[in-house]
């Protein structure tokens, strides 16, 4: 049997730098070797999102040009929109008899939530999330998700729902496995652990030749060095990481310049800015000629979602008939 | 505007007269007056039958029939199975973002259950049947909902959850109104307040000549009663409350008789026997009738279905819209 790989984004902002090294590069390797499902998740972007829908609406065209400006290939990958394949819906109300509230609240990410807010004001939404995810991951048979360290509790409990499903009624759900790659995650620009839109510190994947410069010559450096010759300690610096991140080979001979004073942080950053938009540019020409046919756009988004209901539809049939809810013929 | 009822039972359990009592009676009357919707809750059963689907599977077919046999017609009453519409299942989960978990916590009903198990213990899906239960009433845009007393805390957050719909996205779903009848609650053949199939002490709609003849034979009286001339309390009598319920013009003369002393026990539970067989002996007639043609129920909850899914199909795409989630055209 064919793995298949379920993977996807909320579509809560566009994709950047940081999604690319963590996500989108492995993405595009993945749709060679498995079968793809790359879910745009607008419901899940619900549960923080309801109540401005129509940013989620802008978002999920903004991230599919971003899925093809990074080569993934439609006739490859499945790409798909969560809102529109009702069995996820379905599934999650079924799922949602087999997890407790105990369960859930125990959630690292709702744990989280609920220290700051506390659980009784969460939505029954926000609380019910891994729930959905399990739907998500469970209606397309996925075999293999993605997943960083801090996903693995959400795969953990999808995996005990399927299981739980399958004894309980007849094992015709898949139990998926995590994939937890190297996926490093990218540092912002001002230093800080996470690159992330809301913190203004992200570069994003259409960003033009000048925006680009810009946030590289904008962003933190170590703050040691005030002169070339001061000595340099690349390893806290974002400068140094995007040498890493995007062109590995290249990264010794910074760490040597950078470390020995040799090397001043404009050079340092001019070379990145060179490279980084040699990674950036056939991504922009691939976002422009897609972003030129919007309607082809969505025939492709159409398309897939269309492939991923035939498979939604054929997984209710027998999940169904597994709970004996199939009544007639 | 003609307005348009929503009603229906859970599918755990063949109906009795106690149903018949408190709900069918009252919808046979609401289909020559409204468009009645009536839901056969199969998902809603799951929340407590989530380990015996086989359970509901039966009923489904037998609550179809004690439908028609107390003479819903499915000319008039669109009759559907809740798991055969997605719709419901998508409200329900777009739903599941306006309701915080303390709004659910301190629902009634679940507050009485969390008292036995504990909140933790419970399922998601069972906290959030409320949830579900406004995704039942709003999909077909119901705008009269019959209910009992302790249901109105229910229908009180539908309308809420309506109404936060309406003012966060666009007006498209309808505020539903209680329809609190004098739906009396019938009491046990054993006396206690609530006939229950689970307490025994139910006569079922199904029962033969002999059957209620043997129930009514068996079941309690007022003991102060020994003798035919001890003076009995026909208020504290189920046989008397049947009588009323049942026949009610008889009910003065049972009355006097047994305070009196002058009509014993016997006497008065056949007189009874007599009323009830003549009720319920059309329904059987009726039954048997749409029991011999399976095939034609099964078409007859499909063709109710598939007209439900119609009116379901064209919320959602107002939904959608309301959301923005109206991606393609
Ligand atoms: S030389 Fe490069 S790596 Fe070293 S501090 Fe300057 S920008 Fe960072
Ligand atoms: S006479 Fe009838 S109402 Fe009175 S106690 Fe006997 S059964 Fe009950």
């Amino acid at each position: 049997m064919t793995e298949r790989v379920l993977t996807g984004d909320r579509v809560t902002g566009k994709l950047h730098l940081g999604h690319y090294v963590g996500s989108l590069q492995n993405r595009v390797a993945l749709q060679d070797r498995y079968e793809t499902f790359i879910l745009l998740a607008d419901v899940q972007a619900l549960t923080t999102h309801f109540e401005k829908p129509d940013v989620i609406r802008t978002h999920l065209r903004e991230i599919a040009l971003d899925y093809l400006a990074v080569g993934i290939d439609p006739e490859k990958a499945t790409l798909f929109v969560q809102s529109m394949i009702p069995e996820i819906a379905e599934l999650t109300v079924f799922f949602s008899m087999l997890v407790t509230i105990n369960t859930l609240r125990h959630n690292p990410t709702v744990k989280a939530e609920s220290k700051a807010d506390g659980l009784d004001e969460m939505t029954y939404g926000f609380l019910g999330y891994p729930v959905s995810q399990a739907a998500d991951i469970a209606f397309c048979k996925a075999t293999l998700v993605p997943v960083g360290e801090d996903q693995l509790p959400h795969l953990e409990l999808a995996r005990k729902i399927v299981r739980r499903f399958n004894e309980l009624y007849k094992p015709v759900l898949a139990e998926p496995k995590p994939m937890v790659g190297d996926m490093p995650r990218l540092i912002g620009t001002d230093g800080s652990a996470k690159m992330s839109k809301s913190l203004g510190n992200a570069i994003e994947l259409d960003c033009t030749s000048e925006e680009l410069a810009r946030k590289i010559k904008r962003a933190a450096t170590d703050p040691a060095r005030v002169h070339l010759g001061d000595r340099g300690h690349p390893d806290i610096c974002p400068i140094y990481a995007y040498h890493r991140a995007f062109r590995a080979e290249g990264a010794p001979e910074i760490r040597e310049g950078c470390e020995r004073g040799t090397m001043g942080c404009s050079a340092c950053k001019e070379r990145l800015t060179k490279d980084l938009d040699l990674l950036v540019e056939p991504m922009r020409e691939r976002r422009a000629r897609y972003a030129a046919k919007p309607k082809e756009v969505d025939a492709m988004l159409a398309a897939g979602t269309e492939r991923a209901r035939g498979v939604a539809r054929e997984t209710m049939r027998e999940v169904r008939e597994a709970m004996s809810l199939d009544y007639f013929g």
